[in-house]
């Protein structure tokens, strides 16, 4: 069980060693919302995306005896750099299975972190698997990129800045709309926040065809997502829900939302003319949902969080007209 | 004689309208370089630029006479988006003189905030004597994009908060790299930092061939650019320094460096695939001269003011490689 003083430690771990993302505004936005959006732009930390925090806040966790054997995780990506550049920080060794399709930008970030890549073929191999073997094999740690209670409490660390920042411009937030793969993200910020603000009304918003969070949520159990879907969010099309992770969504979330490639196209567009922002298509479903308009914002206030930035600039050539 | 006191003034009328844009560092550029840089993104600034600043801190100092019957102003754009919003908090009316060729999206920003654009063609207009016009006949009060004390002081409030963030992370800037165009950021800027931390070189950063204030800075005097130049740095192709901005940089900077187109593209790409920022050309420059190695860095600190983002997303597909 996750708790609020959990996540309160993960922020003293990682002071210092994190960038405390700030909240930003754009008048053009709010104009054409009808309300205020508020962004948490996590595209803006270290390795491009949230997952540094959890993946720190696991590795600080160990004691120095486990550390030192390394870790080992399994990712598409931000997973994978976030987990190796928090090795690197400890000066341990990361050893990262990642598929062969993923963006060619998130795998030589990895190897650039100083990690050991191992790939697959996505289609026919079990990364979980491949990543339990290679730990029981070398004495390394796993780190799970959600289901696991250090990684979510490190992800958590977000909802604790979101209270301070909203204080901090005395700004009163009625909706959240976070990005959720596995989940964990939204398991740390809502755990934060209904500890702290209990009114503001949380909700995960996924790709189309990868919405088993909110299928899930309706139904009351994890679901998979229906087989043969394809997203341009690479880093959040995971197939169901976490098994530590739901239950905590469960309790925590207001609903959730399915949101297009197109709506996706038109939310990185958005982020990059008027918020100067690059931003993942993953990263920007939250906003896509706004713009599609899956909630009234008028005279509302929403905290959108932008989970990451690792998209290749060929994206912006290809997608984006 | 612009005062530290001044700029502390402006930083009060200012506070709550403005985004106090964060210090960013990322850890792959400071590998890259050997050092370690801190940006001050002000491309994530209302507006797109750090203009609003002064802009905003120029109509602010006016008394309610003067201010009621509107501003005027000239520029190829991000002054223009700057006074219009500016304008638009006051709820006073506002004309923008702009060139024919600015970029669209600026023109288009500009109209968007409620200003007044009135088109001249570069080539054979006098956008200054077309604004003294406009102003002699509305009562309009002009404010000019570097060329006075009031908006100079705006933008040194930059200067303030750069302080405050080294500061809050404890850290010793050597250097400071800041674009140029009619030289009034960095005028500001470097005012501030002359009172509060006068050991940090201050260096000018130009587009080759509109290099007007390192060469005057060289030469003691001001100096207009050689004539058939050509540049992509659109924001800050001004002909010769300042009458006001140059005495103050003449006694403020260290010194100053130009840097090519090609250097510029590198750093809007790097800005880009690791800040994960969308910054203008011309506001890319600072960042430019340090990847061309106009300084070394190996050891030291610099702090790079990012001044701007208004960039059409077409750059990218025509610019970057």
């Amino acid at each position: 069980m996750i708790t609020i003083e959990e996540i309160s430690r993960a922020r003293t771990r990682l002071h210092g060693k994190h960038v405390v993302t700030p909240m930003l505004e754009y008048d053009r936005i709010n104009d054409s919302l009808g309300g205020r959006v508020l962004f948490k732009p996590e595209n803006l930390q270290r390795t491009g995306s949230f997952k540094f925090r959890g993946a720190f806040n696991k590795i600080a966790s160990l004691d120095d005896g486990q550390r030192k054997k390394g870790v080992v995780t399994f990712s598409s990506g931000n997973h994978a750099q976030g987990v190796a550049a928090a090795a690197k920080t400890f000066g341990i060794p990361a050893t990262v299975v990642m598929p062969e399709d993923a963006p060619i930008l998130k795998r030589e970030n990895t190897r650039r972190l100083g990690a050991d890549v191992v790939l697959y073929d996505r289609h026919v191999g079990d990364r979980k698997a491949i990543a339990e073997e290679i730990a029981a094999r070398t004495g390394a740690i796993l780190v799970p990129p959600y289901d696991d209670e250090m990684v979510i409490a490190g992800q958590g660390t977000i909802g604790l800045e979101v209270v301070d920042q909203l204080d901090a411009i005395n700004a009163r937030a009625d909706v959240l709309l976070c990005p959720v793969g596995g989940g964990g993200l939204i398991a740390g910020v809502s755990t934060a926040l209904k500890a702290l603000q209990p009114h503001i009304e949380i909700y995960c918003v996924e790709p189309e065809g990868f919405d088993d969070t909110r299928i899930s949520l309706e139904r009351g159990e994890r679901t998979s997502n229906r087989a043969g879907s394809r997203s341009i969010c690479d880093a959040i099309v995971t197939e169901i829900p976490g098994e530590i992770t739901f239950p905590i969504n469960r309790r925590n979330l207001a609903g959730g939302f399915a949101v297009s490639d197109a709506d996706v196209v038109e939310a990185v567009r958005q982020l990059f003319q008027i918020a100067k922002l690059v931003v993942e298509p993953g990263g920007a479903v939250g906003f896509a949902a706004l713009l599609a308009g899956r909630i009234d914002l008028q005279g509302r206030t929403a905290v959108v969080v932008l989970s990451g930035g690792n998209v290749d600039l060929e994206f912006f050539k290809l997608e984006i007209a």
